[in-house]
């Protein structure tokens, strides 16, 4: 008796192997290297499958970073109370994926993916300004929600974007002084002069 | 006498109809159907003349748009007195460029363009933030230099990249929730409460 040729089970796992064979190919070779050709092959699949789902490779490592099969562009940022600390922590991971051994220009590969893709586009916004990131952002800012915590967002995840454009350092102080500009220094403020030191006298 | 076949000023020449003729080409036919060749024609040289300077079509458009032959990326912010509304004007300048009519998908070739070489990538961010914008962002600010301010005029620049990738509208109402966020809104109190009906009593 032979087994349906498709189907939701097959497509799924033929859909995760075409993700582990790009993201393991990527790791060995690098971004330029990297082929719909050679994806197909060490993930057993026909080119057109690929092909079926994604536009360029460009998207299947875009799926393949938010799947967390590469880097961890999707990792929540820590809980510590200090939620300015934490998103500047957040900040410096989501950069030093730049840095990374598999993440030499692969950020940009990913910017680049979502500019030539509706729908990676949209993924690379929502699923990076999560909401465990939306959650110390509205902590930080005494904002539950509205167009300013939506701002604050977009320019947190968008200067980021743009120094790995541009090619330039962006340290751990650089991304204090962001958060300090976007979330306002008026809450760290109240919390320095709460310090025993400050309050004795 | 043969005149010589190159040159600073022949070099200039060719440069220009090359910039010329892709602006020309992308505002008929769009950018999917623009091509190297395509610009080699009409600007009457060779193919190898083009790809000399610039690797892809789109650091041809990038190189375009920075040097005004298409669009308005660089053109300078309005100088109103009123800092915020200034910084404001011209982000929604710069976000509309998307709906332009030779600007659909425009912005995010040049941003693909910057993520594929370093130089376009050096220059979408050191063109687009140039002194006219940064005086007003100082202003807005009260701060003259340093890492604060290189951050906002990052998370501005930033979030309009973010969104246009994202395929999300940011109007006009939002660009001000994001110059507010970013320059923080103490300065404008001030003014507000320093209107006449407001300084009565």
């Amino acid at each position: 008796m032979a087994l349906p040729r498709s189907g939701p089970v097959r497509s799924e796992a033929a859909r995760l192997a075409i993700l582990r064979a790009a993201a393991s190919l990527l790791t060995e070779r690098g971004y330029d290297h990297l082929t719909m050709e050679g994806i197909a092959r060490q993930a057993g699949v026909g080119k057109q499958t690929i092909y079926r789902w994604w536009p360029s490779k460009g998207d299947v490592i875009a799926e393949a970073i938010l799947e967390g099969h590469l880097l961890a562009a999707r990792r929540e940022p820590p809980d510590t109370g200090d939620a300015r600390a934490d998103l500047a922590t957040w900040l410096v991971e989501l950069f030093s994926l730049r840095s990374s051994p598999e993440g030499e220009g692969l950020l940009r590969s990913f910017i680049a993916a979502a500019a030539g893709n509706a729908e990676t586009g949209r993924r690379l916004r929502a699923e990076i300004l999560a909401a465990p990131l939306m959650l110390r952002l509205s902590r930080a800012m005494g904002v539950a929600t509205g167009p300013r915590l939506d701002a604050a967002a977009d320019a947190l995840l968008g200067a980021v974007i743009l120094r790995a454009l541009s090619r330039e350092e962006f340290g751990a102080d650089d991304m204090l002084a962001l958060v300090d500009v976007i979330v306002g220094t008026h809450p760290r403020a109240e919390e320095d002069t709460a310090s025993p030191a400050a309050s004795v006298g």
